[in-house]
């Protein structure tokens, strides 16, 4: 007989395409669920993501793979092979530790609490949401004490390992302690700065110009509308899987600049999802990296590009086009520098974004340890509010404690990632310039296409090949490195 | 041990439950692809449908099952548990005659074909679709023929056992012979009465006025939006699960009416499915009957009541008012009583449309038992247009023999339930006007609630608890009986 050299890495490559399968499907039903479904259809929904989900768990654990792991390890394998078999073990060892039960009772939880959250949302319900965050928080925590446990690492931490492999407390506090060192200065300097720029009024505009404006913008940013669409939901977010991407917006007429900086965001990490190596479609090492990588491509998108000055002037025939905004490139480029505290983390500017996230995480920290109650959140988060940015958030619970979709879905430990992907975006600018100069200056001259080519090659097109350390390092020379969005903040906030 | 008296019955129900739980993933992925996912999502879908379809045919074949089924019927169950345990027991028969290898095949080839189809067919490619048809078939016919040894009956026969248990060629032989007898005269008879009837013109109707419309139609006819929804797609269907059913539809500018009585039908599907018996949801017992039932469902809705004067009664004014369309009543009823020989199935009116069934009955049976080729389609479909409709085909593949989306994703036996639909239909009818009265005088009367709950208390309401024969019986106190629709059709047409 004729057996093939590999066979043990390659019935690990057959068993894990079989769960990519399966986790499409699971995909589509969180996108269908948030864009496309009736309230009524979330009870049987929710009864069969859960059984989807306690199935892909029962194949992420099943008998065979820590044998067929352990010979495969023994196989001659090229780096890939190597890299694939180590992201296989990866998610072998993630799954193993936590029992099918709870992965189908947290699923269920989070469609019941999520699908009730977009209605309570709209009502300021907090009494109403609170119940069924303690539930999901219940069941957060036993999965945290479970993976600390096998891990060897705090409650949190372990939640923080799911999305940001490796990524400890500890190192996020030294991060985040940098940050609030110097941010609150800089944000008092800025508003100093503005406090006496003109304002423009936004114009009113339709939400179907601009349904066609943001498939304007994605095109012009390269999406692949033959590999994903672009649909409405309540709270904006990329899923689908890497060869049908959906992302979602959402169009509020009074002021389009929001919808659009969100939909040039999402781009961004649908651009990295369609990059993804083509060779590795469906195994482990074809998957985007981390959470914080990801949000790198999303910031990268709509900050270090979306927001400066030469994308803007791309835009803005288009948006006098589509719209009927008569809104300048000036006028555009000062109402897209503007910085304002406020309520609403996806709305926020650049400077004040990680504010938002520096309370979260101390609050997520604080929820997981039990060191907060939920019955206390909306206190600490007014509280939080007031001390970082100046606002009272007392009784809103709707643009307070209730704005986000993640811990009503049990994501707790999400959050960090969107200011690590904002300092990793920051990085990753950094080097490119140093290898083809200027990102103004490739956009105004129009070669947007080599800032997408090398974001491709160096992120994209590596999807899990490389470690998280590794794929910064070979990008950019070093690690994660925090003083690049401080030096990014200063130059286009305060120079 | 305190055990359950029925606990193999109990296992069995939590073993289907699970079932339907991927069944209901299954059945988003079918609507998602045609109603909205892009052409190049389509690859990686066909293979993650077909990962599912084999999953769901494991559950169905898994080796519990046959001494849980022995173990459970020995078990002290309520009339209606055994009628559940008589549907587990025939999916498991069905599930068991076909490898799962053959079950994952036939759905990646119909993904493949179908998904090519939707193109091809606007382009009239048919020598592009033969070969994607010819797969298609192959693996019907394999099917067909390890179905027909397992059931000892033919090929054909063992397909049509899929769509309508216990129908046979023979008997559909016989009930086709009856209509041929009599159907063409009527149809030259009808012609001849309409040939100086004035034609009106149907006025011009934007997509996004009919989409409101349509809406207006379903809500009239109490579907329940807040369990369904109505989309669009090349090819207008009933899809999703009964607490989330999903409608399709497509708009014709340039000719409303079409589309309209396609609301109006697959509505008619979606009643069925929303009024399946909540108690059984999940369980084989709680599925709807057969093809013909729901096709005897959609049809009523359409045909029995949609072209009646009352119904349209209702619409005109509503007609006025979303479509601004100044058509009388007495118009729309001529237009909706036209009988006019035409290409397309869907389109066809009542008394024409059993000949398009009459067309593809022959066609498939000649395909599955080898005596026609996937080549002389076209050929024979002209040879059979022109015999009975007296229309020639000739080259226009994309009106003919490419027209639907039935054998295109391997559904070889499907289309007789559209005639006996139509026949259950006129059949309910008679029973339902029995104990009611007439349906024209209680529409008329504001009392349309009371024909939809009589389907609902006769039909709907009672899932698969009865057999086919056993549904009619006690509907209408005889089982199919073809009299009715004959008396339908030259009562409403040569009266």
């Amino acid at each position: 007989m004729n057996q093939p050299a590999n066979k043990n890495y390659a019935r690990l490559c057959e068993h894990f395409q079989s769960i990519s399968h399966f986790e499409h499907l699971g995909a589509l039903g969180d996108w269908d669920q948030a864009a496309m479904m009736p309230v009524g259809g979330g009870e049987v929904r929710g009864a069969a993501m859960a059984e989807l989900a306690k199935h892909i768990h029962s194949l992420k654990t099943a008998t065979m793979l820590a044998p067929t792991i352990a010979e495969a390890e023994l196989e001659e394998l090229n780096w890939q092979q190597k890299a694939n078999l180590r992201e296989i073990r990866y998610q072998y060892q993630q799954a193993n530790i936590v029992p099918g039960s709870l992965v189908e009772a947290k699923t269920k939880a989070a469609y019941r609490c999520e699908q009730a959250w977009r209605e309570q949302r709209n009502q300021n319900d907090w009494q109403g949401f609170k119940p069924n965050l303690e539930s999901v928080l219940a069941l957060a925590k036993e999965e945290a004490d479970i993976r600390a446990a096998a891990l060897n690492i705090s409650p949190y931490d372990a939640l923080l390992d799911k999305f940001e492999p490796g990524m400890t407390s500890g190192r996020l506090e030294q991060i985040f302690g940098g940050l609030k060192s110097w941010l609150p200065g800089l944000i008092e300097q800025v508003q100093d700065k503005q406090k006496h720029q003109a304002r423009y009024a936004i114009p009113h505009a339709a939400s179907d110009a601009q349904a066609l404006f943001s498939r304007d913008v994605m095109t012009l940013l390269g999406f692949d509308f033959n590999h994903g669409r672009l649909d409405t939901s309540s709270h904006p977010f990329c899923g689908g899987v890497a060869s049908d991407v959906r992302l979602t917006t959402r169009y509020d007429e009074a002021d389009f600049t929001s919808g659009l900086m969100g939909v040039v965001h999402e781009t961004g990490h649908a651009k990295y999802e369609q990059g993804l190596p083509l060779d590795w479609r469906g195994q482990p090492a074809g998957l985007a990296r981390s959470m914080a990588i990801h949000e790198s491509q999303s910031l990268f998108c709509e900050m270090q590009l979306g927001r400066g000055s030469a994308f803007l002037a791309l835009l803005q025939p288009k948006l006098k086009q589509r719209l009927d905004c008569n809104l300048s490139h000036d006028q555009l480029l000062n109402i897209y520098s503007r910085v304002t505290p406020g309520n609403i983390r996806v709305d926020a500017d650049e400077v004040t974004y990680p504010c938002h996230i520096l309370l979260r995480f101390e609050a997520e920290k604080a929820l997981v340890s039990n060191q907060l109650a939920v019955s206390d959140l909306p206190d600490f988060w007014s509280a939080q509010m007031q001390s970082l940015l100046g606002i009272n958030t007392d009784g809103d619970y709707k643009n307070g404690c209730m704005q986000d979709i993640h811990w009503a879905v049990g994501e707790m430990g999400y959050f960090p990632s969107y200011t690590l992907g904002a300092m990793y975006a920051a990085q990753f600018r950094v080097a490119m310039e140093q290898q083809l100069g200027s990102v103004e200056t490739l956009i105004a001259n129009g070669e947007l296409s080599s800032v997408m080519g090398w974001l491709n090659d160096n992120i994209w097109s590596k999807g899990s090949l490389l470690t998280t350390d590794e794929l910064a390092l070979q990008a950019t020379g070093e690690t994660l490195n925090p003083a690049h969005f401080k030096q990014h903040l200063i130059q286009r906030f305060s120079a």
